[in-house]
């Protein structure tokens, strides 16, 4: 156990200790910049290359996190959730990594690549019906049977104090004192993750939030002072399509500047434009930052702007351009 | 005029000057390791990722390189070149950049893309009929109009120079010290350069080229003692179009320990593993040295092999996967 459990937001001190454990888990990624991306915004754009993190994606950083405040007997049992995303591999990595055993609950109908890399990382990979209730069944099963602790994949303290490590980095390698940190928000580890490292290590900058139109509950839910719900998650960011948790919604309430929306059209757009320019392979979630620059002009032009590209594990054969 | 004309092949202390000269003008780009892709091929790759360079590829260091030989006159009166590729950007952002006039000749079928981001960059385009004759003819043309100074692709010793400056930075930022450097050939200006700087900078590592088997003349040029023709140029490796000239050839019978060869489908699948696992955009071209580390693990494993990664700029619209 290298980390003390946490009981409530992480404090400064919390980023500090967590990102000096995680160090020898995670890359510190490299913050690109564009000339010709600047020229196209009207801005200084900095970005932050989580497409380049193990596992492919800043989940990595959570994970590492989350694993590194287990006793031995808690890592004897093991790490256990429910996701068929990033989150998967990286509790399995960080399981792997610790010689823990890790159980990822996995819909049915999850593709098989996402399938086979979190096998790849030494997890057990137990399926269930393709709804939200029967994953949570199958998740205290999981628990009951194993005993393994179960990694919520944003909606926890430990997460968000590791994925707040990323901004963390940004701000520390951008050269330049940041006006803007953005960063894409589904169910707001990430972005509570930014607001908190903004506030505690670069308090001139303001962040943002960037969403897409169809999956607008993080916008909705920073106006109406509640947490919202999603009629449909049809985006191309497949990433984006979580709602909210109650832990991540306070932090961002209380630290977010706004949080700002694009459509389908301006993703893909942004998506391109990264690819083509920055010659980087990225997710479309995390195109999402840099389309709101694009959309939202006024906002942007003259600033200094960190942006958090979150990964880079997309299917090559069904790149929307 | 920053750097001396040469008159023969560079010597290792032209290539120290010729870095020095060209910093401003270039990236120094930076070298990617990948564990997934040491575990597939069993050795320890070092990719230096000239996608990232200015203009998108290498060829911005031979451009700058030979632009920077030009006196004032010489500069007054301009650059000029064939080319409906990378070193069409190259030489138009070298002659942007040092304030003088540039002139491109491109076939009338160039794709817009190449002429829109030439004419991007300041120079003149001026078309010629698609044959290698009408080319010649129209750059005399141009020569005999403006009395631009010619910079020929690959075949100059300015260029080689400033090619041989990418192997030189793999070599300072490898972290290690390489067993081999492997570069793809089509005019085999990157390749000379590379093997100069092998010899020069890491005396104990041996130098590869690589080659699509469907244009494989300086495969067989390198057995035969003299210069081969393509009978095809019908390869999805673009920029590996070009048969060798007489000086990028002399320095590499001399220099380099073999050319090996590989299919289209190698070259495909080492190019989608690149953007799979690398998560950076790459051109076709840039993947055969990576696909002849898989076609022949024998050669390869257990060894540090560095890798040039030649160039981004891809019609993403037409990727092979």
């Amino acid at each position: 156990m290298l980390l003390p459990k946490l009981s409530a937001a992480p404090a400064k001190e919390d980023i500090v200790l967590t990102h000096q454990a995680i160090g020898p888990y995670i890359h510190r990624t490299p913050v690109l910049t564009s000339a010709s991306l600047n020229a196209i915004t009207g801005a200084s754009l900095f970005f932050k290359c989580e497409n380049f993190q193990k596992i492919g994606a800043f989940k990595m950083r959570g994970g590492a996190s989350a694993a590194l405040r287990l006793n031995a007997q808690e890592l004897a049992c093991g790490l256990a959730t429910h996701s068929s995303g990033n989150h998967a591999q990286a509790v399995a990595r960080a399981a792997q990594l610790l010689g823990a055993p890790a159980y990822i609950v996995m819909p049915e109908n999850a593709p098989a690549p996402k399938v086979a890399a979190t096998r790849g990382y030494g997890a057990e990979v137990v399926f269930c019906a393709p709804t939200p209730e029967a994953r949570e069944q199958k998740l205290e099963e999981v628990v009951a049977r194993t005993g393994a602790t179960f990694i919520h994949p944003y909606n926890d303290w430990h997460v968000i104090a590791g994925q707040a490590t990323a901004a963390v980095e940004l701000i520390e390698d951008a050269g330049a004192q940041l006006d803007i940190i953005m960063a894409p928000v589904g169910g707001g580890g990430l972005l509570s993750g930014t607001a908190l490292a903004a506030r505690y290590f670069s308090p001139g900058a303001r962040t943002f939030g960037a969403e897409p139109e169809r999956v607008d509950d993080a916008s909705r839910a920073f106006r109406s002072g509640h947490i919202e719900k999603n009629a449909s998650t049809d985006t191309i960011a497949d990433g984006l399509r979580t709602p909210l948790g109650e832990k991540t919604f306070a932090i961002i309430r209380e630290n977010v500047d706004d949080i700002l929306t694009v459509s389908e059209e301006a993703i893909i757009e942004a998506m391109r434009l990264i690819y083509e320019r920055l010659k980087i392979v990225i997710e479309p979630s995390c195109a999402v930052p840099f389309a709101v620059v694009l959309a939202y002009p006024e906002r942007f032009q003259g600033q200094k702007v960190g942006l958090i590209l979150t990964g880079g594990n997309v299917d090559l054969g069904k790149l929307p351009f």
